[in-house]
């Protein structure tokens, strides 16, 4: 028995009314139902997403044979089609690329050799979206700085200079602005190029990639990251009094936006196949590592979900969709282009999900919606907490699905253990041998479940 | 008052022996006494040690100005001189270079690209004093195994082949042999070059080098380490059935043996000048890194110990010497060669100390000696209890004073917390920021109270 009737739902509620009022608020938005007519379906999609490692395996060959997959790459698209014809193979409803022209970046060789006070090649990576450099480099002296207001209070020093922002990892939120607007800041106060610690907390000289912008005000400079140990180094040499001289040489280019695309399969809704939700994560990467974490991970764990409905033979009532979006880290593209190949249908799309910080032991959802559709996840929830996924939290989304969610969509993002991720963030070291296949089923089983449910019943989901 | 008469000893002995028997066996030991008379110079070492960074600062500095100090570089020569002028500067006695000839292999450019299944530039280590191969590189289809047993299983697959040992870390022990012997084990199958999973823990896309081995039985193939990650890749690869294709190009070389040196200063003795306490570690380093954990820390400890002696005014009976011993990583020739320059003196070297774990949290000391000796050395550690760096167990030394452990001289290494070392070990991580100032003060604190009792004591230290 999968539903309820109402007038079963009235008594229910009439007789949690007399013995606990103080529940009355929750149980009387329906969800108890939810938590009864769901148990049931919640449990064999768990117990289907932990059944083996078939996700996990998937991840790896999809990272292993097609590597690294930056916007433009020969390999993202290859490993779009390859994922077309795989879910084609699975069964899908409406597999199909949704066309998105992205930017176009490519790394050329990049060396920092420092010159002064000893010589030495150290790793760097340039931050996505770089200028390179003249092919005989830039030469010049270092000046370490610990923050935006130090670099103000030493604009004078820093001019003709090489800018080295030596920042600890604190936050992200926090670190990051160094990485995004270093090169503007530095150019602002005359530097020929910046420099940053990379944005991570722990390092085995370990450079970290990323995007960063550029100011029409000022002229573009190259902006790289040092190793976490080379920034310190070049700190303490700074604080004995040596003078720090380096050559940097980056070959790296922009060429003209290429084309690309949102890759997507459904399983079409029994009743109600205008109605979607939506749920995924980005199919492009950095152009090292091979983006295990950062994203394919929410990909395939999402395409999983869909893939055990299948095998299970559940067909939701709402249309269920996966994507792959494209060009989340240096663009966007994605999914804005997805808000606008579908525009027209945003008011019936009930729930947008994203999984976006690695597919590590999940905690629950952070959602963003209205406190009715709240309550109602929050009973979701509750069939999660067998595997302690459950807890949904305000405030959550994801990059992809940040643009539909403007346009009004509810959104949610999947909230994982965070506590490795920013160690393997936009690294050679984002690859799969870094997430535990146990752990990844729990995330498909708790997208599995929140999908269908959300798809499923009676109500449509409140905005 | 620092020493107390064989009187009052028995006279103590006997009231211990009324009071409570069941310490007798250690007490009469004359170890009680020990404690008494050094408790109060051992808090000034172990309070000199803990007052400041000066020691971590020092190492900063040198691994910093001098960088990697593979045997036979320039930077290793220009790190003892540094040493010597710096010993000078401190006023210890004797300060000098023994000349030692250490081999001389040098590493070049070093590449291998992955050609099938995908076309990747895969990181890697040539491990130290392997060959090189032709200019044109060796490309050759990867056969992976698991361990010994599996290649000779396999032999007749592995012909013409490149091996890769997939060899997941258990213990150091355990897992070495496959960078020490691996080439060899290869070769006698007729594999035209081998591989091996970096020899560590935990990986951020990290090679780590170390020394192997040659016979004379079969050809020399190039022997190189991949990071976990793509030796990971590779296995899970192999267990898909695809062949797996590599290109490795290594211009490693081998020049002539090279003049090195032990580095060395005393606090000569004041009664038995001729009795030697001998403590220190390797300055010689891989060529990754700047070997701040393997091992300058352990130089500038003990280093350290004599400078906070000499400032506290503090001469023991007998000499107390720190040696920074040349080419322990590829060689051993420094511990050999300060054992053929002092041979005639080791009847009179009265203990042997290595600091070569990493100047993390000391725990106390391994001992190598006789019975007689262990109780002494332990009851020494009693006053290391307040910095729960007191614990002796049995067994220890180091590689460097191996020489002369084997002849004879009573040996200890320094014991620390452990958990970390084989994260960093001859990678290019192991840098001075690994390592805690207050750690290394300990490290300092333990070899210091350890050293100067066992020079200064009464008794010498039984065979």
């Amino acid at each position: 028995m999968r539903r309820i009737t109402h007038l079963t739902f009235i008594l229910v509620a009439l007789s949690v009314l007399t013995l606990a009022p103080v529940a009355l608020a929750r149980q009387a938005g329906g969800s108890g139902s939810i938590y009864e007519t769901y148990r049931e379906v919640a449990d064999q999609l768990i117990d289907a997403a932990l059944a083996d490692s078939f996700a996990y395996d998937r991840l790896a060959e999809l990272t292993d044979t097609f590597g690294p997959r930056i916007s433009g790459s020969r390999n993202l698209e290859d490993a779009i089609d390859w994922i077309i014809e795989e879910m084609n193979a699975d069964g899908l409803d409406n597999v199909r690329g949704e066309a998105v022209m992205v930017p176009h970046w490519v790394r050329g060789e990049e060396t920092l050799m420092m010159i002064e006070p000893r010589v030495a090649d150290l790793r760097i990576l340039g931050l996505g979206g770089t200028i390179g450099t003249a092919p005989e480099g830039i030469t010049g002296e270092v000046l370490v700085v610990n923050s935006y207001d130090e670099l103000e209070a030493r604009a004078e020093e820093a001019r003709g200079k090489i800018v080295l922002y030596n920042v600890a990892f604190t936050t992200y939120g926090q670190t990051v602005q160094y990485r995004s607007t270093g090169a503007i800041r530095a150019a602002e106060v005359g530097a020929v190029a910046s420099l940053i610690r990379s944005v991570g907390p722990v390092s085995l000289s370990t450079p970290h990639t990323g995007a960063m912008r550029y100011s029409d005000e000022v002229p573009r400079i190259p902006h790289a990251a040092l190793t976490m140990e080379d920034a310190m180094m070049m700190q303490r040499m700074q604080d004995r009094g040596q003078r720090i001289v380096v050559r940097l040489n980056m070959d790296d280019v922009w060429l003209p936006d290429a084309p690309s695309r949102n890759v997507m399969g459904e399983i079409v809704g029994s009743e109600f196949p205008d109605e979607i939700v939506v749920l995924g994560g980005h199919i492009d990467s950095w152009d090292v590592g091979t983006g295990a974490m950062d994203d394919a991970g929410g990909v395939v764990a999402a395409w999983e979900a869909l893939r055990l409905m299948k095998e299970l033979g559940l067909r939701a009532r709402r249309t269920i969709r996966v994507v792959g979006w494209t060009n989340e880290e240096n663009g966007g593209r994605g999914g804005a282009g997805y808000r606008d190949a579908h525009r027209d249908q945003l008011d019936d799309h009930i729930l947008a999900m994203e999984s976006d910080a690695g597919v590590f032991k999940p905690r629950g959802f952070g959602f963003s919606g209205s406190d009715a559709a709240f309550e109602i996840v929050r009973e979701v929830g509750r069939l999660l907490d067998r595997i302690e996924s459950g807890a949904i939290t305000r405030g959550g989304g994801g990059a992809d699905i940040g643009p539909i969610m403007r346009e009004g969509v509810p959104g949610m993002g999947l909230s994982v253990d965070g506590s490795r991720y920013f160690w393997y963030h936009h690294t050679p070291a984002d690859t799969v041998d870094k997430l535990d296949p146990r752990d990844m089923g729990l995330c498909v089983a708790a997208m599995a479940v929140m999908a269908y449910v959300v798809a499923d019943m009676d109500e449509r989901l409140p905005r």
